[in-house]
């Protein structure tokens, strides 16, 4: 596809509306990137029909700061999620936090909108649960879903449970009014979600509105769950049992598209907001394939992600990219597809991937792997610098918590913060993904591909105004005890009096 | 397809030609497994026109037992290729290695010829060097390679260079008449085995005759090496460069194939002979994808092996199958396919696949994983039961020796050999193909798995008759000193004194 091919559909095109699936699933559980029972056929021909990104990533990895940074284009460091209260430590937004996505920041569906797209969010919006931080401030015309993790039950007294909403009201709670059986695994949400998504695309086909989907279900993310026709339909237990659903929603809404003759004005892309957490492993944990360790990690199996682009017509079927993304350039994509350009006013992260896309181009750019308020790592190519190694502290680690089960690299997947800024381990990715053997310092490859990444790292520093942290403090009073509607329900409960303090982020 | 079809192509087919592909490759080395750099892209057209087997194995975590298994269709237990010298050893044909392919097993090639075929191997035959063991009394009408692994360079005094043999006679040796060059890996050896299957291909066509073509290179087993044209076109190195080239070359044989019009007259498989070599990572050594360990271990990194079934017209493209398959399966399904049964007088373990191949049938059978003369574990359905579990010893891991390198896996890696036999280490290969979470003994899963497995193993101990071990005895006079043919290009060595000892096998 040449240049001819990208004017050709921006002329026959009136519009292009987009779909994200961003849910939680490690590199290695679709069949296309190897999983061994491969299970998920759906997704399989989605690349088959579309483009495979092998070299992809997440902005973080934790669930909030990548979804921030998806949506804001920015890396969370930027976008203020993040967290000061320590060194490095991962942190998100639990029901006590009292920070959000700030006012400041634009959001992908509040730039959409100025150009008549009509925007809706199905699942998990994590990025705040106060007032200002609900997604229809910030953009969004729709949202079924809930601000927070699924998880639960809790007691409504020490923590109420997490509410669904249907736009600018909840409408119920999980647990109550939404079931999620945690013995058996079962609940129907990932089918609510699908005939959710299904609805608002015939409607937005039957009056020609351009949209944008954000599909961000948390059936894979623990507890994991499954409906009862999916229950057990897995080699890979439970976890199995949810990709599958997910792998057949996936499929049906493609094929939904397609039966309504919009396929080829729609730009869907699929991919994860952090590795496999391995940590629930493995009942309730993914795969990440042969990469090294998983989730709160920025080895690779914490942050590089299955990823999909299909676009039939536009996209050649059966393609494969090693360009280096991340799920900030879906935020400069779409607007480029929107006929938009991004905020000059700010720094943004994400590159427009259409050149990768279309034409087979590689673009040349670094990948930040940060972790809280510090950059751990860097890509250049296939080169990968680690200034800082962790997984996790000692202390975790003797509780039973680790990331990196099975797996230990000396010196590497170190229990105590390890400093390398004067001489990071440099690992060749192409030679070594599962990054257990660090090059040479001696070596002239060290020396070299070290010439390199010094430059794009202090040119990154240089540059990095970090934003406000959003996830500093935490207080009971700020959770959900009485979201909007909830007088209409008779949910509403009595929050306890405001004790604002600095949240705990062990990782 | 059902037996209809079956028969359909019996009637329709005068032959059926056989090409396999048996080489050391890991599971994780192809696009279509999941390696990050998808640089196999013949081999992944090869699984889109045909059958990818997901859960196939080698005989064998060692070369030279799996490739008498896959000819005689037995367990190396079974035909003499493992060593009493002592407990759970892996050994293979050195040089000096006395034994070999005894003259009572029945290998496939010498079964074919009385149908009326011509039979070839191309590579590397390893069941032994000496007079008796040579190929073409096996069978086999014609060879093009050598009897062992192209070690060396060596003196011609301590030790003789390895002879690359053209049938009967040897016609040079490596790195004397056969370059490989150690520092920069190149060789050219993959391209004259190329030419060497399209020329037999061409002449076996021409001729109308059925053959089987026997492709056993070895450019991906460590002194690892590719031709001038492939060297550093990959992202993984020099492995990855003798990768892309074989995967150029299988996909040249095929084409060839279909260019000739006889593919559909042609069953062709692709597997490896066991798990790549961690022990030779990054550089000379695969991947193994998820799986834990590598070659000479009966983890699944040791034993369980990229496959791919391809007879267009009669395997439906894009097939997967999840049959527990063995390379020792090629044997008895060749038979079948050339309408021969497999003898009657002896214990054959590999089943016909052609059920599962053709009609998509899934047929009950354990895998058995030896080391030597043990067996260490056993699969029966997803259950994999550790009656032993072994890495190396702390000697051999002492000196830098490690199988399962950045992994470790309490209790199961284990440096010292732990009999399990009363209370075997329990896995789900589904939902846990790594090997890392044992099942609980006190639970309901591992008393009704390990009530089904028990019945197989008993079965299977109850019946076994170890074949007389070949493995066992070392001399150096046996060495290739003075090959057949020698003579004539002058490169007859004078061997030195018969000394048998038992052979050192450490692993």
């Amino acid at each position: 596809v040449g240049p001819e091919a990208l004017s050709l559909w921006k002329s026959k095109s009136t519009f292009t509306s987009f779909g994200v699936f961003f849910l939680q699933m490690g590199w290695g559980d679709l069949g296309a990137f190897g999983e061994p029972s491969k299970e998920t056929p759906n997704l399989d021909q989605m690349a088959s029909e579309g483009m495979l990104f092998l070299d992809f990533y997440t902005a973080n990895p934790l669930c909030s700061p990548s979804r921030a940074a998806l949506l804001t284009g920015r890396l969370p460091v930027r976008n203020g999620f993040y967290t000061t209260n320590a060194h490095a430590r991962n942190a998100y937004t639990p029901q006590d936090i009292v920070g959000g996505i700030p006012d400041s920041e634009l959001l992908l569906p509040e730039l959409l909108k100025k150009a008549g797209y009509i925007n809706k969010i199905i699942g998990k919006w994590h990025l705040g649960h106060r007032p200002q931080f609900h997604p229809l401030k910030h953009g969004f015309d729709e949202w079924f879903g809930s601000p927070n993790c699924h998880f639960g039950p809790f007691d409504n007294r020490a923590l109420p449970n997490i509410p669904v909403y249907r736009d600018w009201e909840m409408i119920g709670r999980y647990y109550e009014d939404f079931k999620i059986d945690l013995k058996t695994g079962e609940a129907n949400l990932t089918q609510i979600y699908l005939q959710e998504a299904l609805d608002f695309i015939s409607k937005q086909q039957a009056s020609q509105q351009p949209f944008f989907l954000y599909w961000a279900i948390d059936a894979t993310h623990a507890p994991v769950y499954a409906s009862k026709h999916f229950l057990g339909t897995s080699q890979r237990g439970l976890y199995g049992d949810a990709v599958r659903e997910i792998d057949d929603s996936i499929g049906k809404i493609l094929k939904h598209l397609q039966k309504l003759g919009i396929s080829e004005n729609t730009f869907v892309f699929f991919t994860s907001d952090n590795g496999a957490a391995l940590i629930s492993a493995p009942k309730e944990g993914g795969s990440n394939g042969r990469f090294l360790c998983g989730k709160q990690t920025t080895f690779e199996g914490g942050m590089r992600e299955p990823a999909i682009a299909w676009w039939p017509g536009h996209i050649p079927a059966g393609g494969v990219s090693h360009q280096l993304g991340n799920v900030m350039d879906l935020f400069t994509t779409s607007l480029s597809l929107a006929g938009l350009q991004p905020p000059s006013d700010r720094q943004i992260d994400g590159i427009d991937l259409l050149p990768a896309i279309l034409q087979g181009k590689l673009i040349d750019r670094p990948i930040f792997y940060y972790r809280g308020n510090e950059m751990m790592a860097v890509r250049v190519g296939l080169y990968k610098a680690h200034y800082w190694t962790w997984s996790n502290s000692w202390e975790e680690y003797s509780k039973g918590i680790d990331f990196c089960p099975g797996q230990n690299v000396s010196g590497v997947t170190t229990h105590t913060q390890e400093e390398h800024t004067t001489l990071p381990l440099l690992f060749h990715l192409g030679r070594d993904p599962g990054e257990k053997y660090p090059l040479s310092f001696a070596s002239d490859e060290y020396q070299g591909a070290m010439e390199r990444i010094s430059v794009v790292v202090q040119q990154h520093k240089v540059t990095m105004v970090p934003g406000e942290p959003q996830l500093n403090v935490c207080d009971k009073a700020v959770m959900n005890w009485s979201p909007p509607g909830c007088e209409k329900l008779g949910k509403c409960l009595k929050p306890p009096k405001s004790d604002p303090k600095k949240c705990f982020w062990p990782h």
